[in-house]
């Protein structure tokens, strides 16, 4: 089992098989479900050529780890990691405004999965980190992304800072998360099109990747401890770019 | 060192050592540091009668599991879960308003550790869990919490629905997150005394914790996967609670 990649749940596996048919090798639907959106499913899986097992929710259970995979699972290809000319190309296909993650230094896969499903969940359309201060595309990773990590690109660049430049060239505002920011996100503007850029565990952002953001912000802190876990950082964020958008 | 419990940070340890002292069995300072905030807790810990050690960083960074620790971390005594009676003395004795965590169902460690966590730095003043749907106060989740669960109380219940009525008497307003919910985050009021309630990993709330809730709302979902990670979530809707509250 260890090869396979799972994208689970209904509206990723739909997304998936319009988006990237040919990358999913099977579609597995529980045995139970006979509703519309399963029939749906089947049907585009159909269309596509792709190969439909039955099968029983424990096993679904157990592939996906006990997630809420509503009895629809998709064995796909695994995906691997972007260059920046891919980033670049993709950003011209996506829908505007942009809305990018940037990962400075983090190295634990439980975190990097974790940003990728939280990235996803928010609508992000890159997750962007240096090659050499970042997990790699890991089983760990992937599972901890529960399904993301199929779902959202991971860009590899070999020059953080030079990407950051790349990026505002393209008038793309790069937000860096600072605990010692004088601006809290509660007054930073964070409309337009938008990186977010996020430190790693324990050290945060490095000193070139700080300075080549546009904005520094922090996040509200009212206990004791005094950070949260990166994914979680990363949802609030996000969180409030999405809070603006749609005001 | 199993049995040892850290909390690590100059501001968590100095808030231990002001309120707890008694829990403080060892302070650990890194031996580099000198400075006044060093001195500080040094002296907060003689006038205590704390032991204090100096010692090496890669030591700190052995037991923290390598986080910030900014070269200072006390060995404390395991905190126990707390009862409900203790949570009702407990409300009476903290600032207004209150803020609440309610978990229904968190059982995986990692998970529960990591709301622990995010719970502290955004100031909840307990967690509450039911008992037979919880995950305890294990290793695991004392080490994802980076110190947290000694600091935020975590208290178990018999039966939650119970306990929600106990706290809507004293005018908390319990705002419960539903993926279902006709209202968004983005619109809801959540203002005054609070106890945010979450649901389980897949499963979410149970029918008798969503009918307790005083109002359900819906974080933003943008992307194709279509859940959060329930620390990620608990981040979001606290996060939504501070900015509310600083307005």
């Amino acid at each position: 089992m260890s090869e396979r990649s799972w994208v689970h749940g209904v509206h990723a596996v739909r997304w998936l098989l319009k988006q990237h048919p040919k990358r999913v090798r099977v579609l597995y639907v529980q045995d139970s479900r006979e509703d519309a959106r399963a029939v749906e499913l089947l049907g585009l899986a159909r269309e596509a050529g792709i190969d439909v097992k039955r099968i029983e929710g424990r096993r679904l259970d157990e592939w996906t780890g006990a997630a809420a995979h509503q009895g629809i699972a998709a064995d796909v290809q695994p995906s691997r990691s972007w260059k920046e000319s891919e980033l670049l190309t993709h950003l011209d296909q996506q829908p505007k405004p942009a809305l990018l993650l940037l990962l400075d230094g983090v190295q634990d896969p439980h975190n990097l999965g974790a940003c990728l499903r939280t990235a996803n969940a928010c609508g992000v359309q890159a997750v962007v980190v240096p090659r050499d201060r970042a997990a790699g595309l890991t089983p760990t990773v992937r599972k901890v992304a529960a399904g993301a990590a199929e779902l959202v690109p991971l860009v590899t660049v070999t020059n953080l800072a030079r990407c950051m430049r790349l990026l505002k060239e393209r008038d793309i505002w790069l937000i860096g998360a600072d605990a010692q920011a004088e601006r809290s996100t509660f007054e930073a503007e964070l409309k337009g099109a938008i990186g977010i850029v996020m430190g790693g565990e324990g050290a945060g952002l490095r000193r070139l990747t700080r300075e080549a953001c546009d904005l520094l912000v922090r996040l509200p802190m009212h206990g004791a401890v005094e950070s949260l876990n990166v994914s979680v950082a990363t949802g609030m964020l996000l969180y409030e770019v999405l809070r603006q958008r749609q005001k």
